[in-house]
């Protein structure tokens, strides 16, 4: 690290496509199709302005246990995997990033259609490898669900399965000699013949390498099992939009953890999210803001923010006397929320009905004109707090039509944005290089074959 | 039964896209891009232009296991929901079936992913659901592969399963009113609460019901459980082409099946695989068999003739010599393949290396002129054979071209074959009705409703 040059600052992003947005009301909300979160056209539309302005990647979040209570668009969505396929025909180099839960899914079955959809796109696909915080996972998989640190150490297996998996073939493996009838070289095929804890998997995988080699690896998770799985494994961190300072403790950790396990820190990039909500004038974006915090009523956002603590019934509380004492509440769910919720609230002198309302519709530092927003942005990548974005929006439709129409225009004449995505692959926009298999000697430049 | 209507005879197919087609060695064969089972552009080539000639549904196969043994397009191939998916977006009424095995998988997450298929295709989607044939798919999935029995038994329960769940919520559960903040009705929401020997799966489903109700469900296997399977709960059935009699009799069996669990034989159509060659005359059509049976050398022959009696090396054997006694072997994998090819050997007093070539390459009672074909193909349908064939050319893009070109205007001709597809969902084109949710009381047509 001591010998890298300064180097220009580069914005790059991700969106979020997750229904009418990231909001949990914002199916009702007049700038998008109250259908949002299973309407193809709506997922293509967004995908296609993305990539048009420059956007890297599609992100597309997941979880597997609804309930009535669950906010709306999560109870009836696309599954990742097959709208991401979807899109991989209708965007040309747009990425193609979707969850999959490592506690939920067989290693073989993943690394193979996730191998398959970076191969369909082009060597454009992500797979954000998550362990699943919700504790009601398991009743829809016929299993328990593992606590957390076992969680963590499923997943650490898991990744060196798939990536295993992934060198199955050397780039150069199938031949394919019509006169000779040699479809394949035999030397550049390897069974990866895994025996581990919780996986035995001999390979091997059947499907070839990708433009990129292998899928982009995305790791969200912030807790310290979190931060090794991402220092071992991740090509990218998707993070909470947290204040600065912990946004900046995270990304050293991360780095730190990435140059612990002999990476380089360029390796693993940093994509907190980010929810701007950008108006001409402060005032306006203000008034978004408002009418946005309008779509939730005091009684779902009292269920909106038990959901975070275990599903704590808030409405046995008085709702204009101080936010209560919670104790041991929510400790083992959504750590790092409920923290900063409680936190918020002392800081701000909240009352229960003011931090329901918050929670419900965050208040953070990227509502404002275009030039504010920029300024927020580019200032945490200068400060070492993110290597780009993940964007969030509030409300999807509204939202990215602001971003592109106002802030990309501000961020291209300061020099840290550009429209085009030059290269093909989503290791090229990340600005990562393509995926060496782990039977390439980098030294010599070739070939190390392991025996079969 | 008894009361129904003689109906007019018309031909419904679907196409199996695997890579250059069903030959072993098609890859091989000018007419094909050697990389077919892996190129994008010509799925999409062909999955288009049946669609425009009325071919109701894409097939794609799958499989679990690959070793250096197995046959090419086998060895790097997409996975089936990620094209299946992909395609969804490039064609607009094409049915889209595929593979996926119930010993290997979680319910939860298939009956989502092709609940999300079918979504997004505007109900075409089906699945094959299948119980894995490969004693080593285990060997991929950290545990012991079931036995025969014992995965119907599981397949049985998977499929109660999925079906379930996609049921979970009514087609006019989301009222969505923007007004009223309302976003669905909580009295159409079904929480499945399924608790079996096999699989505990609360529900409900986080994905609605689509155009189609729900997929389309194929089953594919012969064998008596796979005929108790099909009865109870397929909507249409894949098998394999056997003579007349044969499928007769497997045909009597699966409706008769159909009968004994309540439902009608109209409710289960059964589409034999079939992989015509077509010429202009006789002599043509069977040059064009030779021309491909030449695709493979007498030791790719021998190994293909093993791969169905449980990796047997038949090198052991004298070449020209009667085709040898095996007794048990085989009895336990692909049975109904391996009797099929010892009985040929007897009938037509076979040396192996005949039979291993004509294994390799199978010759059919479809190899001939249009007219020849088409009298095969509405003879099997005329007389309760089949209600549809999937075809599985050897040489994809020259045999899905050919059929075009020569057979289907002779059964236009006829009258049997309408190269337009009326409907717009799999089960339009299929002739079943739209899949009624559980919860609907037909005979009343109100919601019946079950506490969740």
């Amino acid at each position: 690290m001591a010998q890298t040059q300064p180097r220009k600052t580069r914005l790059t992003f991700g969106v979020m496509l997750q229904g009418a947005g990231s909001h949990m009301n914002s199916w009702r909300h007049p700038g998008n199709p109250a259908d949002a979160s299973v309407n193809l056209d709506f997922f293509i539309a967004n995908a296609r302005k993305a990539e048009e302005n420059g956007i890297a990647f599609a992100f597309v979040a997941d979880g597997l246990y609804i309930n009535e209570k669950s906010i709306p668009h999560f109870l009836n969505r696309f599954e990742p995997l097959t709208i991401l396929s979807a899109l991989a025909t209708t965007t040309r180099k747009l990425g193609l990033v979707g969850t999959v839960s490592t506690s939920y899914s067989d290693p073989f079955t993943i690394a193979r259609q996730f191998a398959s959809l970076d191969l369909i796109s082009g060597g454009r696909a992500g797979w954000n490898a998550v362990t699943s915080p919700l504790e009601g996972s398991g009743r829809n998989y016929s299993r328990p669900h593992p606590e957390h640190s076992l969680r963590y150490e499923i997943a650490q297996e898991y990744l060196d399965v798939a990536k295993g998996l992934w060198d199955s073939w050397d780039d150069d493996a199938f031949v394919r000699d019509r006169q000779s009838g040699r479809f394949f070289d035999r030397e550049k095929l390897h069974t990866l013949g895994h025996k581990g804890r919780f996986f035995q998997v001999e390979g091997p995988l059947n499907i070839q390498r990708s433009a990129q080699g292998q899928p982009v690896l995305f790791q969200a998770g912030a807790s310290e099992a979190g931060i090794g799985l991402a220092g071992r494994h991740a090509d990218a961190v998707f993070a909470n939009h947290v204040p600065l300072e912990d946004a900046q403790a995270l990304y050293r950790s991360i780095k730190t953890s990435a140059l612990a396990h002999g990476r380089s820190a360029d390796d693993v990039k940093i994509f907190p999210g980010a929810g701007p909500i950008v108006g001409r004038t402060h005032a306006e974006a203000e008034e978004k803001y408002q009418a946005i915090r309008n779509l939730v009523s005091i009684d779902e956002a009292l269920a909106y923010l038990g959901r975070y603590f275990d599903h704590h019934d808030f409405t046995a509380y008085p709702l204009d006397a101080p936010f209560p004492e919670l104790g041991e509440i929510g400790k083992n769910s959504f750590r790092s929320t409920t923290d900063r919720i409680k936190r918020n609230a002392a800081l701000k002198h909240q009352t229960l009905r003011e931090a329901a309302l918050e929670a419900a519709t965050p208040r953070t530092d990227l509502i404002g004109t275009a030039e504010e927003i920029a300024d927020v942005l580019i200032g945490r990548v200068e400060k070492q707090a993110a290597d780009g974005f993940v964007l969030g929006f509030p409300v999807l439709g509204q939202g990215l039509s602001d971003f592109i129409e106002l802030v990309i225009p501000v961020l291209e004449e300061r020099g840290v944005y550009d429209r085009s995505l030059s290269g093909t692959t989503l290791r090229d926009h990340l600005g990562l290089p393509r995926k060496t298999s782990r039977y390439v000697d980098a030294s010599a430049g070739v070939q190390a074959r392991r025996a079969g």
